[in-house]
């Protein structure tokens, strides 16, 4: 068993370079471009963690985890050029620096790549590999497509919203907990709580990321407070606090979504999410599902000195220490 | 054996509704209004009448056939894009009807539904398919940059421009050809002949393309004769012609590439391409890789009665009577 850093050292050793065609250049700068952006790796290490947990040999999941992040690093690209994204792990975003044309061809050609490495697997894995991956990255496109539509739509519910979330984030991580399991040979039983453990570790993620944006430390959080506020960004707090409101305060609350001065619009509304309970909820919310995901990893049915890397890394993701 | 009439028939039966998911609505309209565009399906046919020949069921290559239209339409999508193309068969295009968010995501979602059909195929086949099917949609995107790069550059070769048509679009014919092969277990010798007949029948269409689209008759080309001249295409035909202008033609057509006056670009440029013999080598070198596609159809091993399906379809999509 290999600590997080160890593993993320064998694996920046593997794919330390050539890892795509060079040729040619324009379709492959791109590329570099937002490779390079190394970000923290998540990706890769969930899938390590779980192979290594379930008793398989790392190195065969090496190509897998890669796979898995060039496939993240390829919706990022789409992504940002579908939210107009300018900046992105503090550089310029691939079309701001390449433009449109050569950010859609360097992430069609990075999804072929995800796919490459992943059926770089033993071959007699590739079956379910694939089959897994085909799966996530339909729920991600779905996701995404949701997450577009919701902007336009004014009667989102709690559930659509975490469906959205689930789509969009969580499932890319429940796919790399259960690719790691399937790598190692783990039953079917095994991989299905592994893929639930990735799944809720994703939801909690998200929803404190949305209670995060709204009351979190700006300097920790890396981003300014109160950005999904502005945007009316339809998020499970925002949810649940206008399902709490009394009529006076959801008058209140409407008004509050149509005011233009920035801080009185933030205020306003952040008080209005703690003087209903929102917060205090949606803070329950994110607790539960982290627990249903330390719940699943618990009924893997390995020893808990073998479960306690990935124990540990959730817990740090949880308090925003990874 | 079938005729190609019953098998896409039996394509088009197999596929006639529910491939994709319904919802979200606004990821799968944008699918369906491209795949409702019913193309010539040459790739699917291309697929079976191969699985056919080397003795294979076809009812086991369907949905290797599918995935191959598929991944085709899903590259119109994002090309239509990157050429701001409005219409397609006709119709208008995806970017063009449900704008540019929506086509990238539909592509996108294309693109792993593609996969989905073709890792649908025999399990102990996928590993191979797979193979094969990532390698060639690396090539195909690498091709589409090859295509974009040269609009920019003047010092393109004929080896270079053979490169991009046989990236761009042969590999995919080849890929099909070979899919049909691997599916009815064809060994790698037959499948690597079979491979370059399809490679070698796209490389001659699409040379014999560039003279249709330069000497066609414009009402069964269906399009505009001398769209190639117009945008100063850097075609086999037109680099050819540059090749053999003795130093007053090369003048006379550096000043026609600058002619703002179509007529005159058109007819001046044809009539260099004909006095200086382009058009007639151009037209030979389509007949000489029609032929090598022949040669190595006529390699497989197979009885010539077995071969006579996809001998056909290649002579009609020669005389363009496909």
């Amino acid at each position: 068993m290999h600590t997080p850093e160890q593993l993320l050292q064998l694996y920046d050793t593997t794919f330390s370079k050539n890892n795509f065609n060079t040729s040619p250049t324009n379709l492959y700068k791109p590329v570099e471009h937002i490779m390079s952006m190394k970000g923290k790796r998540l990706r890769p290490l969930l899938v390590m963690l779980s192979c290594e947990m379930f008793g398989g040999d790392v190195t065969k999941s090496l190509n897998a985890a890669f796979a898995m992040e060039v496939f993240h690093n390829f919706t990022l690209v789409h992504d940002d050029i579908m939210d107009k994204a300018e900046t992105r792990r503090g550089m310029p975003t691939v079309h701001k620096v390449f433009g449109l044309n050569a950010a859609i061809l360097a992430g069609d050609v990075m999804l072929a790549y995800a796919y490459k490495y992943l059926t770089a697997s033993e071959p007699a894995k590739v079956p379910a590999l694939m089959e897994l991956f085909n799966t996530t990255a339909i729920q991600i496109f779905e996701g995404q497509q949701m997450d577009v539509d919701f902007e336009e739509r004014d009667d989102v519910t709690e559930e659509e919203y975490l469906k959205m979330i689930e789509y969009k984030t969580s499932v890319l991580m429940a796919c790399c907990t259960q690719t790691g399991a399937i790598l190692a040979g783990a039953d079917i039983t095994a991989q299905k709580k592994i893929y639930d453990f990735g799944l809720y570790l994703g939801l909690s993620f998200q929803v404190r990321d949305d209670l995060l944006d709204a009351f979190g430390d700006g300097k920790k959080v890396g981003k300014k407070i109160g950005g999904d506020i502005l945007l009316n960004k339809k998020t499970f707090l925002l949810l649940r606090t206008m399902r709490l409101c009394n009529d006076a305060q959801r008058a209140q609350l409407n008004e509050l979504l149509r005011e233009k001065d920035e801080h009185k619009k933030i205020s306003g509304i952040q008080h209005l999410m703690q003087i209903t309970g929102g917060y205090e909820q949606t803070k329950n919310e994110a607790d539960r599902l982290f627990q249903q995901s330390i719940s699943a990893l618990e009924s893997v049915g390995v020893p808990a000195a073998s479960r306690s890397r990935l124990y540990d890394l959730a817990c740090k993701i949880n308090n925003r220490d990874y």
